[in-house]
């Protein structure tokens, strides 16, 4: 039976599930761009982001299922709680490919539960089973998933939350298990797993048994195109680079730049950077004998393999994966030097189920705040547990860096729209500022990463167009499923991905395809934040970035208002 | 010598001070009004609300100094912490007096001083002085006012800060003395408190040694019309009520009507609210035999003396002035009945300088996140303890309501643009919503309370024009520096503020000139907002206002979003 696409919709309050075929203005969209659609269509853009009227929506990328290397990717959106715009949080593992395989175009969560209690939602082609979940309650991701994959078995995918989404925290995310059950592919950025939590859900199990991947509408040409595909991201020279040291590769990259977020974006510089580097994790790992090699898949299929599992003293697995903007916003923004504290510091945020972005930045606040000294692990994991402990405190750096920057009474917040910065310093990178400052997500360097476009980083020239370039290239990736780092083989060849939607789906698509789908994703997601109250005036960094010289490059960011505000007139 | 209005600019990182001549524009401005124009002209929108860019400004209102009743009152103004919007607030004493007759048509403080420590700025005719506040600094207002008083004088007219000020906390407020030197009229809204904070202000003494009431341009048309305002004051039943039983008058008509809040707005009745009534207020006062009878004028020559001296058990003032705003928000909206729990909750609030409306409704959102029983006065007692001590909780508290809902996870939080409401309930008073949802400068009863309005309070009909027609008033009214209930003179006979402003300035004003300076204000003031990201998407009151029956009514707000957004259509 061939799978047929559909939406499938369950209300909460009375746990009915409903199949639906896809309406019509849906069915050419996927990922971040159909949840841009249903945001649009269903929800109320001025609604509580904790309340009844947000939708939690699941969708898989266009080309998930087709067995493309690192094309299997799951959006997850609703409306932030912690930046109130619109938000797609992106992440791999398994739960996109089990979504296509069963039929899934998207899954929407509608509704707030009336009562309290906690619910596993079983989802399979027999449609939807509600189980109660209060053992699993307060439980850490790491303690909740071995009890789900013994009940529901190894096959099956699984997105949960930890105790930050149970305690409707806004750096909350949702976790996904990975091709080998690591819950490790966390939908992070803006506070979703809240919105899971406010919908009484402790985690969704997608179980694919008797579902297949979809089908291509031509498959003899489309073969080739994938072999080309595949081809050309295995012979990427970045692909080696990310598969010998992870997104760690990035440290020395953006420490060099003078782009390194170091003791809250105060310096981009770190003394220490080299002890956090991608060669210093490689060296690690193999001289600890992890189980893991340093090269590791989250995604079936995938050939690029930038994951890893990062290991301890013992040879025993610390963490996974230990990636780059952790590593970052973990360490030097701490100025933290060892990939023990940091490795510590993200299991325990994996566990608890946060934003490590986001957490990381908040505690870089609260460490400009007199809470801890710069450099001090102990310390950053004592107030990591406040939040464990559900103390005021903990409540505070749970709800991000904006709000505790306004609690703690720090200006110095590096945030836009209420979201934290990632680590890339945009001073240094001001490409990636204008990225920062424009995106309807809030600051998010997935949303357009300029480090390697061509330009000078540290002038204000040219920033804009690097910025919406990228920023197109993005949103498209991200409708399609696509994770960014496909751009290896797809960058090489701009037929491809039109290619390969003509092929599939039978779809007449321009050229143009990839940024075609980019402008219409990001013109929807505008739209929506227009009327749930976004205006250019939110289009900004932080004030104190345009007036503070960051070093060694002493930049600040100086890319106009006037031309921050043009960056999208070609779209309207 | 004829008192000059010039503008004082004060510079708080050079400490100079210029006295500048009017520029053109501002000068048939003042109040609230100026303020506006003030921003407009000075303060860009973006800025941070403690930063730098941020400017602090007090204004007199046109009116004052003229000898009037109730028209001595004062603006300050600044881009609000709390809501990030255009902020007014408005204060009686002795302060706006003193400006006028100094010749300070405006006090603009500007900057933000790099260095740490507080100072007093002393302000005379003579021209400005600073002097190091250390020793102040951590006091609250009841004790830095004596030491205030003794070192500057019996004369003198103070605006100062408590310690919620010097944390910066957007609830903070700015103190003023009264006519008999008590500090009990604070601009409270907005958290202006700490934008003086940010400054390194402490204390500005206004010396009017040598100063004078400004004159009339034609004083003997002047006086009969002052008179008649007089006597029209004087005559009007409400003004007795006032003087009988102060703004507590308010609690039984509120409780009446089903809008008095009650347990966090759960309730528009309080079972207990004879306990807390302008009857038993009196009654208490006068069998206490205070040293101040229940009238008390908050500026010389008020002939409504709504303003009291609240005796403890002893005959001792527990807390002056004790007003129906206060006994709502922290009393029924927190079950407490007494008095004298209420009496003590308003007078540590004024010692630490906080706004008691916005504590109350932050008090009220803790304790439905179980931080407090209904009722327990000793536990609120010992929550506002934890703002003297600076802990995170206290921290959390100070933000205000908002913050308060967000950090603790509590929805049902009474605010609109982050600014808690005042002791109206907006779904039984449906005029008052309106002015709520829609005022520039959060939910705020001052901006346009229709309790008086003939309309029926519960019906969504006529309440957008009852909404206009006091926003306009009292838009007007504050920038004439009359108090609102100058009103039940004015509103007698139309043609007071016309003549009075043509007999005092020699301008050429219509007829309908109250509402035009209220039309142009609000104008100023939406125009700066917009500039500064609002849209109408923040002209809404909470969403679970419009969901949740409030009893005994069991209304909800249900003017709709587009008759909302025709408000201010004429204006534009």
């Amino acid at each position: 039976m061939e799978t047929i696409m559909q939406i499938w919709r369950v209300d909460v309050v009375t746990q009915k599930l409903n199949r639906e075929p896809v309406p019509a203005g849906w069915e050419k969209l996927g990922g971040r761009g159909l949840l841009a659609r249903i945001m649009l269509d269903e929800v109320e853009p001025t609604c509580e982001p904790l309340g009844s009227k947000n939708k939690l929506i699941y969708a898989p990328g266009l080309l998930v299922g087709q067995r493309l290397s690192s094309c299997d990717r799951l959006s997850v959106g609703g409306k932030s709680p912690l930046t109130g715009g619109i938000k797609e949080a992106n992440a791999g593992g398994r739960t996109g490919l089990h979504m296509a395989m069963m039929g899934m175009k998207a899954l929407i969560l509608e509704g707030k539960p009336k009562a309290d209690g906690w619910w596993i939602l079983h989802l399979s082609l027999e449609g939807a089973r509600w189980e109660k979940a209060d053992e699993l309650a307060g439980l850490g991701i790491y303690d909740a998933t071995p009890k789900l994959i013994e009940k529901y078995g190894k096959h099956v995918a699984i997105a949960l939350i930890g105790l930050a989404g149970e305690l409707e925290l806004a750096s909350a995310g949702i976790q996904n298990i990975d091709k080998d059950r690591i819950p490790s592919r966390m939908a992070a950025r803006g506070g979703l797993g809240a919105v899971m939590g406010s919908k009484g859900l402790k985690a969704i199990i997608f179980d694919n048994a008797g579902g297949q991947n979809p089908p291509q509408e031509d498959p003899e040409k489309y073969k080739p195109i994938r072999k080309s595909y595949t081809t050309a991201v295995i012979n990427h020279p970045q692909s080696q680079v990310y598969k010998d040291y992870g997104t760690a590769a990035m440290t020395m990259m953006c420490n060099t730049m003078g782009a390194l977020p170091t003791r809250n974006f105060s310096s981009g510089e770190f003394e220490n950077a080299e002890n956090i580097s991608g060669d210093t994790m490689r060296a690690m790992t193999l001289e600890r004998g992890g189980k893991g090699a340093p090269a590791h898949a989250c995604m079936a299929g995938c050939t690029i393999q930038c994951s890893n599992i990062f290991p301890d003293a013992n040879g025993e697995s610390l963490v996974s994966p230990l990636e780059y903007e952790t590593i970052g916003l973990m360490g030097s923004n701490l100025g933290i030097d060892s990939f023990d504290v940091i490795g510590q510091l993200n299991y325990v945020a994996n566990d608890l189920g946060l934003d490590t972005i986001e957490l990381g930045a908040a505690l870089g606040v609260a460490a400009e705040a007199g809470l801890m000294a710069w450099g001090d692990g102990e310390r950053a994991l004592q107030l990591v547990d406040e939040i464990r402990q559900n103390t005021p405190l903990g409540r505070i750096l749970g709800m991000g860096a904006t709000i505790t920057g306004k609690v703690l009474g720090v200006e110095r917040v590096p945030a836009v729209k209420g979201q934290a910065m990632s680590s890339y310093e945009p001073r240094a990178i001001k490409g990636t500022g204008v990225t920062y400052a424009t995106t309807p997500q809030g600051a998010d360097h997935t949303s357009g990463l300029t480090i390697r476009a061509k330009v000078d980083h540290l002038s204000p020239k040219g920033q804009v167009a690097a910025s919406l370039n990228a920023q197109l290239n993005n949103a498209g990736y991200d409708s399609l499923g696509a994770c960014l780092f496909s751009g290896f083989g797809f960058s090489t060849d701009p037929t491809l991905v039109p290619e390969l939607v003509r092929t599939i789906y039978g779809w007449e698509v321009s050229d143009n395809y990839l940024q075609d789908l980019g402008k219409e994703t990001i013109k929807m997601e505008r739209e929506w934040n227009r009327r749930a109250g976004f205006t250019n005036a939110h289009d900004r960094l932080p004030e104190w970035m345009t007036r503070e010289p960051v070093p060694p490059t002493n930049a600040v960011f100086d890319v106009s208002n006037e031309e921050l505000d043009t960056i999208f007139d070609k779209l309207d």
